[in-house]
């Protein structure tokens, strides 16, 4: 049987067995709700809070400064709707770029739609912001703004530090929130060195669970709880805690991460036949962006794969043509041609 | 070592080992993304598909209709601000009760700052709505009627069928949920037979993982996503699915759960010293709520347990109200009493 070669480690990756041999137990045994009082729960809430202390390490923040959620999405969302409504007093102006994740994009629209103003930034063929139009573009009335460290279709890393210095100089109120989703795993994280307020993760991109990730959240960064209920989370996320999920993504932060090549440059893909909002902004032309393919290394591909894919990736890219309505019929059958991939 | 009594099952109920073996393999090596079209991903999407199907069999509706989402509290808060937002044009008049859930009750709360006109109907010293006052209640702005199926604190069981009938009588237009996370698992529960539009479920209440649940969406019921990002779930919850986790629901709802008896009548309890909201609005007095315990059992308890609970009783009774600042000094060393717990 031919191997499977695995490259799309930017959406999830496998979760790593030593992962999941640390989040068995709390998914047989210490099935408490850390909330209660008694002997189970406390097991289930000590392993709760040790893996907010480790996640808290990771990033260099207080440990009471995390919250956890149910992935990169529910944080990007938290973090949007949060302090939009959380600073609702203070203004109504939000700053993003036009390559963000959807999860930030759409909420973004939907702010839109209840009132609030958003100013999209442009990026360049790189899928770089001007910082100079970040100047411009906070005021007075700026509460928040969002750009993404990496970016999860083309790789481009955000000047973050160098944008929050930027945002801070122009108007200290305004909170700087960072989706790091696609970085965390690959790029060391460090919320003070990025001067960052608010640091959305996700699991499932650094070989941990699916369903679990948290929001990095400054203290006294105003921030309106999203998920009502339970006191959970210091207020900030209602909801049972998932106990086994939080223990392994700790655990996958944890993990040595030495070695893993990290997706950059413009290699990239979506999987549905839409053109990808990243690269057209980035002024890609439609015909490519269509035909585009996302390729990410993980930490258990090898060179002998990556040859592999290099014989096999002509055949790839003629079937790729063949189904972009864009491309010239004559040379769907899989031509060669010095066009880029 | 004496035997821990687990008599909280109202709480999180311990994972079923049948539950995890079904999750172990979508932990381990289905983990592809569900909404991707490769080999690894198409596992995990039959995985999600096939657990769809089988929270549909349980609840009596089609599979489209489920909405998974990270568990109860976010189902509510869902079923809330996504009908009372999807249904503004048509009015913004909430009904629910006085007894629900905190994710009911907050999410209300907070619609209310938001603009939405909300009627918290009272119960009797049972825990029961008044069917008559819910008539009253509904009006021809009344968007959507909340009540819960089974009460977490007390047992007490609503007359849902005959409340969502006198609703839809007054007016159809209204959509009628219920929260129903901690009635799954003992009650059967049919959608069609309830007559509801929207109905709650959280796994962790019965033997499934903490950290997933799911909302019954009926056709054609105005719902506005909350989490925004990805068309996950027919665009009414972004996030990556939590696949391990959404077939170890299915797996629990599937078990055969006979035998399990639920907690019923007035045996109730906070983890904190903060009077129940439920007893309060049950005429319970202050001195009574404060010493109350909630008890309830599960699969596999034992009659040896209860006599053993039985046996220890009044030693707990003696520390809850040393506890309790507002029992009597002169009883708090435990002296016999004849008052009710």
């Amino acid at each position: 049987m031919r191997k499977r070669v695995y490259l799309d480690l930017a959406a999830p990756t496998p979760l790593d067995p030593r992962v999941l041999e640390a989040m068995l137990p709390y998914l047989s045994d210490a099935w408490g709700n850390p909330s209660s009082i008694y002997a189970e729960a406390q097991q289930a809430r000590k392993g709760l809070e040790d893996a907010r202390r480790t996640v808290a390490e990771v990033l260099g923040c207080k440990p009471q400064e995390i919250v956890f959620t149910s992935g990169g999405t529910e944080s990007d969302s938290l973090a949007l709707r949060g302090v939009a409504y959380g600073s609702r007093r203070r203004g109504s102006h939000i700053v993003t770029s036009a390559i963000e994740h959807h999860a930030v994009l759409h909420t973004a629209e939907r702010l839109e739609q209840e009132g609030f103003r958003v100013t999209y930034l442009p990026v360049d063929g790189e899928g770089l912001i001007d910082p100079a139009a970040l100047e411009r573009a906070v005021g007075e009335d700026t509460t928040l703004v969002s750009i993404m460290l990496a970016n999860n279709e083309v790789g481009t890393i955000e000047p973050i530090a160098e944008a929050a210095r930027i945002v801070k100089e122009k108007n200290p109120h305004t909170a700087f929130h960072t989706d790091a989703v696609q970085a965390v795993g690959t790029l060391e994280v460090s919320v003070d060195r990025l001067g960052v307020d608010l640091l959305s993760i996700g699991a499932h991109k650094f070989y941990g669970p699916k369903g679990v990730g948290a929001l990095y959240v400054r203290s006294r960064t105003p921030l309106q709880a999203q998920v009502l209920g339970g006191a959970q989370e210091k207020n900030r996320r209602a909801g049972t805690e998932n106990v086994a999920y939080v223990v392994g993504m700790a655990k996958a932060m944890a993990l040595d991460l030495q070695g893993v090549a990290a997706s950059s440059g413009s290699a990239c893909t979506s999987g549905s036949l839409e053109p990808s909002h990243v690269l057209t902004a980035m002024g890609v032309p439609l015909e490519l962006a269509r035909g585009s393919l996302r390729l990410t290394v993980g930490i258990d591909n090898t060179r002998e794969e990556i040859d592999y894919l290099l014989e096999i990736l002509p055949g790839i890219v003629s079937r790729l043509r063949s189904l972009s309505p864009t491309w010239p019929e004559r040379e769907a059958a899989g031509a060669a041609t010095e066009k880029p991939l």
